[in-house]
């Protein structure tokens, strides 16, 4: 237990949706569980593809490791880049039912809640790592509306709601290639460079204080 | 004056920015000053494609004309359809200067707003009203970090602060086909088409209270 | 009957297919029958999507009207803009059965024939008054593997074969609004600008003699 | 000397063009020099991006080596996969100059040449094979009109004129993931991954004598 030491990153990723027989971001996430990075030791968590419940499962973990550094990792499929999430937004709006047949339209992820969440990520400093590991990357200013920004807005909440001295966010990751070849011209990235842009996130998140300035936004 | 009985729609386009000679949000609103929708005669003001000074300028049209519906519109260049925008946040992080050569990184609209504000609109009516005149059209979880977004948040602080009796949001289009002929590939939408999507939006927003239920959201 | 004069342009567009309801090269052609360009009048002609009936149906309507210029349109679902086809290739090679079930896949659309076939148009001409008339439009290099590529490939050869005082090519155009709003965020184009672009390029295929040597080729 | 054994592949890959710092297809091919694939050794020729003198260092290659399957490999920068070639074009239209300045317009690779050659390849069990090894990829139609259609289009005539008993192709490759971060979006795929699929399709070129009969076209 290193509750009070935060010494733990928590890295979760999500069990397969929308038909797909894998999830890229448990393939890649789960080969980091028990690594040490600037310190921590990492511990992984699969998340179901429910609202509500892959809350209940987050929170959770959160509460067993007492982390310095959460990052939430989901597919996005059709995006060619790592994507780093800016904001989470307070609706679901579910374009497909979720694993468990929920299909929620536009209700509030926390009825009463905050519109929104910023993430809790020095995401320039993360980005700028990622280009000067010479991976593809972006900020991102939509999650979705769907189970990623649920547990994006989720974390954020709960680390708020009880002032917990951790850092959080969500990170989106493309297809793998195994999965771009059935959907025909769209981009993929390997595990393994996902496994390395990962590490440099979990370093870059637990090392910088403040974030740095630089312009990565978009005109729409 | 209409103030007080809210017969007003006040629309708004941009000037063009980012080496374009024209901004389509200006060429399709411009035309449609004057005409009468639903019992509500339309006001249309050029804005700035600036920081701050956007924000100065329709603050001002809204205190003139007292509207019921704010509508401000906005190029997307790259998008192929209608995109209603869902919400605003509360950051700049302008990828290129604005026209007055400002550059904001990662500064609020407004220090100490909330993170983000839903826009006060019908979205999902507005989106199946398009849908029904047979008009591409989709909602859009982020208007970007630019001027456009900035000013969709200032319009909703400013309605939320003063407590207007008064709907408002953001609506993105495409490129015109002659600016898109230098965007290789780029889609466009002719301004007939908009004009024609502006018609139905304003009406659409003006006639439906409650919003409706149908799924419009994305899985990321 | 216009044959040894020359005077008449025919226009064909291609019945719908692939579970559209209309097709937009059909609904753009049909609606130029009877008139008149740069002295000559337009006759048109709806093709079915089938392999080889297309073209007997083509040649028909060759020996009936002895065109000084053929344009077969046709539909380019997921395209922005205006394509003039550059090159026919002769293979069949169908992602999805035809409109009579046909599914042929690599076979030569005339056994014996030469590999391709270059459009007998002067596609840089054509391409620079579309610009000229600001309408997006590209040269292509490929028209497919399917009843469009069999069509421009089965013109051209006919053409060829029988020494015809005849021009001829191919053009691809995108969905119309209508249709692309049930392909999520595909491009459109109103049938109003695909009719002002074939105006164009009858007149331009039917005033220049050379061809003009402007860059428009691809890199891949 | 292996001429007359046939127990040679040539590989070929191109120098950087267009601004780039690196071609991703020298990076993987030169990394197979020396390799036994299926009972033949490859040998690796860089060559310039240059119209002409390729093809003259291509040719004194081939002849160097007399290979019994050469495949030239290129930079597709914007495309998300492995795209095999189906057919190369006798046209020059340059977009860009090459880098010795040359910017040809519309001129022949081979005055009198035919229009076109099919690949000599067998491509459906290429991209079977690559299918199997859960490698995305495709079938093009095009090979664009720059220096890699050039090439394709002077390596099957070598192979036709001089009646060789020598298969060939040509190969397209996506950005490399330390070129993607430079163009914002753009799909990428790492070396190891190219080189496998290298590896995968001289192997499936060199086993099969006849195609296999898979769909794999484009409707447009």
């Amino acid at each position: 237990m290193t509750k009070g030491t935060h010494k733990t990153v928590l890295l979760t990723g999500f069990e397969p949706f929308g038909g797909e027989s894998v999830n890229p971001s448990w393939q890649a996430v789960h080969q980091l569980d028990g690594c040490h990075i600037a310190g921590h030791t990492i511990r992984t968590k699969e998340l179901p593809c429910e609202f509500d419940h892959a809350l209940t499962q987050l929170n959770r973990a959160i509460d067993k490791y007492a982390p310095a550094l959460v990052l939430c990792v989901g597919q996005a499929g059709g995006r060619a880049d790592i994507s780093i999430e800016r904001v989470a937004i307070n609706i679901n709006d579910a374009r497909i039912p979720d694993n468990a047949g929920a299909q929620p339209i536009d209700t509030p992820v926390l009825a009463g809640g905050p519109v929104a969440y910023f993430a809790a990520l020095p995401v320039k400093h993360m980005l700028n790592d990622l280009h000067q590991a010479q991976i593809p990357a972006s900020i991102s200013n939509t999650a979705g509306t769907y189970v990623c920004n649920h547990v994006m807005y989720g974390l954020l909440h709960y680390i708020s709601e009880h002032q917990l001295n951790c850092r959080g966010g969500f990170i989106h990751i493309p297809y793998l290639p195994e999965q771009a070849m059935h959907h025909s011209g769209a981009p993929s990235m390997s595990a393994l460079q996902v496994i390395d842009a990962l590490k440099v996130m979990i370093s870059s998140a637990l090392t910088h204080d403040t974030d740095l300035l630089i312009a990565a936004g978009t005109t729409h």
